[in-house]
């Protein structure tokens, strides 16, 4: 592989949203030699930045620089206005997002598809770890053992998605959601039972109020549709102060495990991931994706995909032959 | 997905080999709503194989039954002729095969390249568990943690390329290798450290001659490159009834690791495989890549490829989205 001259031959990115994601993605960008950051725009006003290890520019002012952005990862909150947002800009840029929320994601890539398509453009919905990774896993493991089952579990560690829902809620102020694995439900999928999501998991909440409205808060946790809704759930009201001291690590675990018989013969597939900080693995994984996104709309891709629709040594930099 | 009606919508499969893969593949047909068995062809008398659950048939009339194969799996040995027959029939069939010589595989995938393009059919080479399952986890993790070091674990387990490599050793009449994982070595591996293949395992080898000719062939068996050479290799030469007692089972274990840092939080993905059958659980990932090698094959792809090229959505059978 040639080195490319420092320049216009790299692929500009361009991160919307800063916060954990957009800071991780700006701090990776180093591990990309092919990549190069054109900077981060946000809905703050640009000036109150002064952290930011990259320009700022602010996000109202996001179609000025279309000549400078091959492909715009879009960071903002999955339950907040992501999908929006995304569809706004579609028409525009090339797009990578981590939408998270599972149930939605055909939808959102549905509306996607032809907003990017009117616009020659490419969008990559949901990649990150999960959804990403763990859903290669699970993709990979039930077409090459369809005779398995095939559980996702997750934790212990924090889901940012379901924090983030948690603070969405009227009147908390922070908060903080662990995903917990059950460990009999663990070797029940590890003997190769079905074991759904739910029989799997509790989620537990550390939560600070603004005032005490606690009844209310928990009750409306609880009944959170595509969160905790059907979930074991426990929720601990906390002070400001014990939040800030034991809750600030974004630390996770997943795997995706593939039991089955072949006969007489178990077969068991396991992937797992242990990762101390959440934003930072999720960030490599969109700049690996921002690559595929930019050399696939080279070859004349548009519209919406996910990463099952991309060859996985588009994601690669460099000689990958001896990888097999 | 709409139920396909028997017959011509079906993808016509037929396997070249009637070994432990071959019988392997036979019996996994029935996993694979969408794939029917059109036989096996054998290059021993058709005749004298009375157990096969398929029709069997003469490798030698292959070229007469294009018309009911969409794609042929070759499960011939690696370091037998695997390569020149694969070449020599990609003119004329679209192909699936585990070869397994991992520093051959580039100049085989070039050569076949040229062949089965000029046919207007496309070959898959090298797609199994490793070769395979293992490259994608390597490929992933390398794209997706370009901070990590990726180190690739096997056994311990039998490795059928090894056995067979054994086995093509003048004067040996039976033959397995057990690839055995040093531990030590491993655990620097889960902490990051490059550890090179030839450090992490040993070979052990258990060998039934045909005559007492220990000396010669021993020393064969630690400079056979590609498989032995550079490796802690054990040679164990027993009577053919140990060998029938003890050593028939076809298990293996593989795992790939990647560890790594972004800045002070340490990050480790795993994939690891528990095979109670090697040839059973490679048969499944044959039978899988030849449904996506016809997917790619009506949608216009001629040529070599490897799983690297394939998008993982044309493996799977059926509704998809929901893994996501």
């Amino acid at each position: 592989m040639m080195k490319k001259p420092k320049g216009e031959f790299f692929i500009k990115i361009a991160v919307a949203g800063y916060g954990n994601l957009g800071k991780s993605i700006i701090g990776a960008v180093a591990n990309f030699p092919d990549i190069e950051l054109t900077g981060v725009f946000t809905r703050r006003d640009p000036k109150t930045i002064t952290d930011a290890r990259c320009s700022v520019f602010s996000f109202d002012d996001i179609l000025n620089y279309k000549k400078q952005i091959d492909v715009l990862i879009i960071t903002f909150g999955s339950s907040n206005d992501l999908e929006e947002n995304t569809i706004r800009l579609a028409e525009h840029f090339n797009t990578v997002d981590s939408f998270d929320m599972h149930n939605r994601i055909g939808k959102y890539r549905e509306r996607l598809n032809n907003v990017a398509g009117c616009g020659n453009h490419l969008s990559l919905v949901s990649t990150g770890w999960d959804p990403g990774l763990m859903s290669l896993a699970r993709l990979y493991f039930a077409s090459f053992m369809p005779y398995a089952n095939v559980t996702s579990i997750w934790g212990e560690g924090v889901s940012q998605g379901h924090s983030e829902a948690l603070r969405n809620i009227d009147g908390v102020k922070y908060a903080i959601q662990y995903t917990v694995p059950l460990a009999a439900s663990r070797e029940a999928a590890y003997r190769g039972e079905f074991v759904s999501a739910g029989e799997l998991h509790k989620r537990v909440c550390y939560v600070v109020c603004e005032k005490n409205d606690r009844k209310r808060i928990a009750e409306q946790i609880k009944n959170t549709e595509g969160y905790f809704r059907g979930y074991e759930t426990e929720i601990y009201f906390i002070t400001e102060d014990e939040f800030f001291e034991k809750h600030t690590r974004l630390y996770h675990k997943g795997e995706v495990i593939s039991v089955g018989k072949t006969g007489d013969n178990t077969q068991l597939a396991t992937f797992s991931l242990k990762l101390d900080s959440n934003p930072d693995f999720t960030a490599n994984i969109l700049l690996a994706s921002a690559r595929a996104v930019d050399r696939l709309h080279k070859e004349g891709a548009v519209g919406a995909i996910s990463i099952f629709d991309i060859p996985p040594r588009f994601f690669i930099h460099g000689e990958y032959g001896g990888m097999l």
